[in-house]
């Protein structure tokens, strides 16, 4: 069975027990019970606790084998000691998952005992999600086993959460911000189950169409990478991930024992795989709901359209701190505009209608930018005026918002004023259509759906090429290690780059001026010197590299200088020779760094640059 | 009379008359009339209508003159064909302060009709706001001289926009966002009166403790600097600069026909003048809010407090990003919190007390951070969890707000959850209790409070003094320019530093070898030797430049190569001779550049920089 089929029984289960449930409303083993039966479980649940009772009209069983029939998931909510036990029991009874709600194990450094419950269910077939987790929300099943609130909207967005109190607010959150939710799973301290697989599941579940991710620490960065590369080509993931300073990095440590690798090296992988990366839960949220209500489009330039100069000009600063294209055609726009747009409006991009501007004319605008080919998406901007009111704007918003998503274009819409504006876009959002109270706010999204559509476009990349000759560059580097050396000598990398295929211009080593012609007639001029010697790292500084040496005559004065440079300078150098290099014609200069993540191996920085 | 004197009498004047009223509701004349009347205004209003009419049981005066008894303020809105008109009747009438209303003029090129009203004021020693604004509320006078919402929230946040629309709207937020106003005042055109004579009105405000800006231009950019470094060591002045990227410019210049200089160089500015800069409307109302609501305190590291690890760890992140310090001291935290945090909580900066913690733990954890010395802040977070409901949270907050302002230390608390946590914000922040959503935004505010309190203790910046022999640097400044030369040779460079009074390494110039010993030998080894050719600006690259020279053979060695080099590699240039430089010790290497702004003049650039 692939583990696949096996987590989607997870997210579907025909049946579910609570070990640990309790009448007693206080304690969360009845949370999690009402949850399940007020939250409209379809299948069947069966609370469980050795001392008897009911809740809910539901008899509790006193053991899990006591239960009559199959049990797909098992919530087990009992102290920290008796977990390892009631895996053992779910493990006999053939659960196939077991959610592990309990905390006060790798989290606090009790490792020993997370392992040995892993191991257990490991070699029965049967998978964990936690320890220390706030439990499971499953649309599909119409399942709440979570101990936090018993109303969830229903929706397309699924959250995956590292943090427990935080996914819990999350769900409120949620509520008031009108983000529905397909899924949302509490992974805490990932024993067995981590995102990578439930990423396999929510890429293909027709209920999710957007995945957020908060994460602290990653355990197993080479395969995140993979899957997310292939996730995010096929649904907008957006992720937080905390930790990224080195204050909150140890504040990750300490709170659910997460290792940090570098931030920037995050920052990298995400944007290479196509993960959309939010620094706030609001960021989060804004992404999930313009992800959640735009259609799949190809991208392109923005239009603006505003009855407020001012917020046209926060919004065109707000386009270029988030590298999202303005439509630029200016002779098209002036034509398609003329008529709308008074005389001290303008018919550029941003297209400032004016605080004058009618309900009717705004209608107008949006019908004409709707019909503008090279537009590849539109922000309507709107501040209240005396001559429009927001009651007028949620027809027109509602309207367009729909002819939008027809014609494949992304629309979003800014609204700012009082009372009257707040409720419209209340209103709005409940429809969902998304509208900011921030241009920043918008602006930011319409950048980040620009960059998914363009994600989607590009081929996975493919696996690298096994470099050739890795037996000679270990032995090179072996070498130099035996001497207690951590640098390479120029030679020695010019032969490691030539094992590896990088090409390299013709070099070799003199140790007398005669020697240094020889090679310098051989290759041909112009050519450079460069001492070598271990005690030199710095060689310019030095006095010993000499450039664009142009005849045998240039070779020797500068063969000599070198000597003479270097042995002033540093005195008890020992200089193993001189190396000539054929100048290389001028191009692009760059740089190349590699580095090992702690969380995702070696990485790569490339970069231009000269000195 | 002193111009101070003069603009308080806008913000307080006894009688305001409105030219261009009107009975017709859907008139802006009619709006404002209403506005003031309603808005309940103690003054005398003098609604002015040619052809009579009467408002609010209000009778019309036909002309200014008819008026009976003296006007201070006068609003106009009629066309802008008749502005100069209603401006010559208002100076005939002895009318302080003209409120322009009407738009039509500078902004859409109508400058010389601007300039012969300004003109006209000025010598009847009239002032002119505007035109082309929305008007002024002052809470002083329980004056709303608008045509916007008629309801506005009294407080203590003095805003200036330069926008309209986006001036209005605000307004209606600031009632949605409980913000309360001191004053609102629309500056427009700027015809007359601009930002500096109104900040220098707030400054004096008694009601006025938070000044919030909104640009997009500025006039006299060096008495606005001078302004705002004595503004805001007083009372907070929170900018927003729109137009910050080139597309945002453009943008800016056709709303209100502004001229935007470099952004970098405003940021810089600012920064100096210790103005704090929001970058959208959202962050500014933030700001206003926490400034509003704070004591003014000496700063200093700040202490989190959390229930949720997840939204610490991020909160951490954020004060990193925004460069506010955290309070370091793990020893006193250790003990202080040791008996309110469970064992799989932290004691570290950010004490985690852990979702576990129920209201009397988080009660606690704030009464033990006010009591530790060297705490500069507080920021709490909260997320709602089972068993800590958001109801307990507001009397905590309430408590804990008003104990901390009275001990002179800034609290600001972050909410996270569903619909009882989003009651509890909006019921703390109509108490003025700082409480935000997101975490960012919290620590967004916290840092702007550390940067402002650390602000108001540096004196002001003295007058730079005059830099001696202007004359001579001059004279060698024409010289080069005669000869169509626009940058200066090493010597000229050099003589201009040391006439400004920069010191700099002994140095000649040599035209033959031994001319070359004979200076190096006169100065001391190590010299250096540099090609001076016209011909020649990349010096380094011709090969002209030789360091670290330390005898009488080295230099000689050196002269004939910078003559080969620099002769290959340009054959056609002129070489006026070589500068024989002392080296300078080994020290910080610094960039220092200098930039004339089109907005703020003369500006110096310094960095940190070798190559």
């Amino acid at each position: 069975m692939s583990s696949h089929l096996d987590i989607s029984t997870l997210f579907n289960p025909r049946s579910v027990a609570v070990i640990g449930a309790s009448s007693d409303p206080a304690k969360i083993g009845s949370r999690i019970v009402h949850n399940i039966v007020s939250g409209g479980f379809m299948g069947r649940v069966y609370p469980v606790n050795p001392k008897g009772g009911t809740l809910a009209g539901i008899p509790f069983s006193r053991k899990m084998e006591d239960i009559d029939g199959p049990v797909d998931v098992a919530v087990i909510a009992v102290p920290a000691p008796g977990v390892l036990g009631a895996v053992k029991d779910c493990c006999g009874k053939g659960v196939r998952h077991a959610l592990i709600i309990t905390s006060g194990f790798s989290e606090v450094g009790n490792r020993t005992e997370e392992a040995a419950i892993t191991l257990h269910a490991r070699k029965h077939g049967m998978r964990v999600l936690g320890p220390n987790i706030f439990g499971v929300y499953s649309a599909a099943a119409s399942l709440n086993a979570t101990f936090g609130p018993s109303k969830i909207r229903r929706g397309s967005v699924a959250i995956v959460s590292q943090s427990g109190a935080l996914g819990l607010a999350m769900i409120g959150k949620t509520m008031m911000e009108n983000i529905g939710l397909s899924a949302i799973v509490s992974v805490g301290n990932k024993a067995d189950l981590n995102e990578v697989e439930l990423l396999e599941y929510l890429v293909e579940d027709p209920n999710t169409e957007v995945i957020l991710l908060y994460m602290e620490g990653i355990r197993d960065g080479p395969t995140l990478v993979k899957t997310l590369s292939r996730v995010a080509r096929s649904k907008p993931v957006i992720a937080i991930k905390s930790g990224r300073s080195r204050r909150g990095a140890m504040a990750a440590a300490s709170h659910t024992g997460s290792l940090a690798g570098a931030d920037e090296v995050f920052d990298a992988i995400m944007r290479q795989c196509g993960v959309i990366r939010a620094e706030s839960i609001g960021e989060a949220f804004d992404l999930c709901r313009t992800f959640a209500s735009v259609p799949i489009a190809p991208g392109g330039p923005l239009l603006i359209i505003t009855n407020g100069g001012g917020i046209g000009v926060l919004s065109a600063d707000a386009c270029e701190k988030h590298g999202l294209p303005l439509f630029d055609d200016t002779a098209v726009l002036g034509e398609a505009f003329a008529g709308v747009t008074p005389d001290f409006g303008s018919t550029r991009n941003p297209i400032d209608i004016t605080g004058g501007a009618t309900p009717r004319d705004y209608d107008v605008a949006l019908e004409t930018a709707l019909k503008i080919p090279g537009v590849g998406g539109v922000l309507a901007l709107y501040c209240e005026t005396a001559v429009f009111d927001s009651k007028a704007l949620a027809g027109i918003l509602k309207k367009h918002s729909s002819l939008y998503y027809q014609a494949g274009k992304p629309v979003a819409f800014s609204a700012l004023g009082g009372e009257s504006t707040e409720r419209t876009i209340e209103e709005l959002r409940k429809a969902r259509i998304p509208v900011f109270s921030d241009v920043y706010s918008a602006v930011f999204c319409l950048s980040a759906l620009d960059r998914h559509f363009n994600e989607r476009k590009r081929p996975l990349p493919g696996t690298p090429e096994p470099v050739v000759g890795l037996e000679v560059i270990n032995r090179i580097c072996e070498k130099a290690l035996k001497k207690e050396r951590f640098f390479l000598l120029a030679d020695e990398n010019a032969e490691v780059l030539r094992t590896a295929g990088i090409r390299c211009p013709p070099a070799g080593i003199s140790t007398s001026i005669g020697e240094a012609v020889h090679l310098a007639e051989g290759m041909g001029y112009p050519v450079a010197l460069k001492v070598i010697s271990k005690d030199v790292i710095h060689k310019s500084d030095a006095g010993g590299v000499v450039l664009t040496l142009e005849n045998r005559n240039e070779v020797m004065d500068a063969h000599e200088a070198i000597m003479r440079n270097v042995t002033t300078h540093q005195p008890e150098a020992v200089i193993r020779g001189i190396e000539v290099v054929k100048m290389a014609p001028s191009g692009l200069e760059m740089i190349v760094a590699a580095r090992r993540d702690p969380v995702f191996g070696p990485t790569i920085m490339i970069g231009l640059g000269g000195i």
